[in-house]
């Protein structure tokens, strides 16, 4: 039988890293998982037939990975709610229900895990999410909690994250990079009325939430045979994030999509300002025929966005 | 800043125990909970007014704690998905989809985790659950899996936890303790057809799954004033299994249910023989008013149970 852990490298987890390891996982699973967006590769998955779709989604927070001791546990709690919350926007979903797993060690201090469920239902109440259920287990060393949301489309229609096409246009909400130094990273919205708003928009072609960094998230929605020209300067950047942050650091939670290439932008954009004046929208690119970038575009291949598994 | 380890074990989620702390969990979540089987108490959380009621339910394996290396991985992948469909079974529910979120050690063997998610996609095919979704995470020196199960009521009615009356008679499917001796804790069928079946009976009033033990699981389902009247020649132990495994190991993933007290019992057991040939039934007492057992009926409240948290 063999052991659990291992210590030769190569027979590890480690070896593959966290994209090929989920295209491991996908292979393996086979015919049990659907393909995107009835299974995994999306944002949410889609659950159809049920008289109405239903939308899925899983984030789990962990203890020396998605926080430490310098964040208050409250902050905890709800940056779990909210960061599937992200997830739901990016589909153009609403919230109907969530359930949370904890394991965790008995060491924990009770203090610290009243802080993290009071900050959570806290911010349950504020996005009207029914916390309905749960589990609690033991864990050596460690807390692990991991939410899943059950949601609806707010609208008619679910973005995905594919449909773009070549010509289309790139936006982003809000602002990148720095949100560890700054604490956005817990203290950020779910885009939850704007991604809404995006879906109802039938020129809006695909969506996802910006999580891993834009270097490592644009090629998701990018079509086949496309390149995303994106330029430096238009990049939405938060006060002190370097170009590097604002591409590969992650945890941004904005939305990231592709307008059709003919729209009316200009029409499109001021529609935007009405609806949300203070939600921040920039155009950062197009998604141009592969090797036709134009002299001064940034290579996104060179920043690695966050890596999950190292 | 309090620090997220204590060393003092007043200060500590040890402290508690499972059953206070998930009382704690409750009171801190306050008005974002609504009350079971809408939200937390019961096997799974009915999610009402979605055009057709949902059935939402989490459990996980932790390594060290729901298995170890003598554990073949398929069978930690099969086990997850079963315990989830044992609750789904527990309240007469038919799967629709899952989720897994897995945080996991670096280190992890590549080799265990192909044999687990084989594992979990072969039960899925058997049982007909799409998984539709998951999340991977880091976490240090474990592997915690959770599964998130999104079913429905098989027939028009679910059966939860409350319901049961005085007098009312006492049922439990298949057999009891020596499941972790036996291998049964991760062998063991999950009683789907078998929980539909029994919430389509009218006489059938309360339902749960055995999952901490029948001393422990036991009071969930008695009535308010009430006291469960069980003998131990009447319970139904698997081979070489002690009273004490079968009261209070847990892990037997059987049906627990009342049926009510003035309902043919003999011809309800006969419509069961028909059913289900191949699982056995056995009424194992009755519950009776408080104090008012008769002598040599068991005292539950002598053993355990399962206890989570140490």
């Amino acid at each position: 039988m063999p052991r659990f852990f291992t210590t030769r490298r190569s027979d590890s987890v480690a070896s593959l890293g966290e994209r090929r390891l989920i295209g491991e996982i996908r292979r393996w699973l086979g015919s049990a998982s659907p393909p995107a967006p009835f299974g995994i590769g999306d944002d949410c998955a889609v659950l159809p037939g049920m008289r109405g779709r239903l939308l899925l989604t899983v984030d789990p927070v962990v203890h020396g990975r998605h926080f430490d001791d310098s964040v208050p546990a409250r902050s905890v709690g709800a940056k779990l709610l909210k960061r599937n919350l992200s997830d739901l926007a990016a589909m153009g979903g609403r919230p109907a229900a969530a359930v949370v797993a904890i394991a965790l060690d008995p060491r924990v201090r009770l203090s610290w895990l009243e802080g993290f469920y009071r900050g959570l239902a806290a911010s349950a109440r504020r996005f009207r999410v029914p916390l309905v259920g749960g589990d609690v287990a033991q864990a050596d060393g460690t807390l692990v909690a991991s939410l899943t949301l059950l949601g609806r489309p707010a609208g008619s229609r679910v973005l995905t994250r594919t449909g773009a096409r070549m010509g289309d246009l790139i936006y982003v909400t809000g602002a990148l990079g720095g949100s560890r130094r700054s604490g956005r990273h817990h203290s950020f919205p779910p885009r939850l009325a704007e991604g809404a708003w995006l879906a109802r928009q039938r020129q809006v072609r695909a969506m996802m939430d910006l999580s891993d960094g834009l270097a490592k998230d644009l090629p998701c929605l990018t079509p086949p045979g496309a390149e995303p020209s994106v330029f430096a300067a238009t990049l939405p950047k938060n006060r002190g994030a370097s170009l590097e942050a604002a591409l590969g650091e992650g945890e941004d939670f904005e939305l990231l999509f592709a307008l059709a290439g003919r729209s009316d932008s200009a029409a499109f954009e001021q529609a935007w300002r009405r609806a949300f004046p203070r939600t921040r929208l920039s155009r950062i690119g197009a998604f141009v025929p592969r090797g036709a970038t134009p002299d001064g575009a940034l290579s996104l291949a060179g920043y690695r966005g966050y890596e999950h598994l190292r």
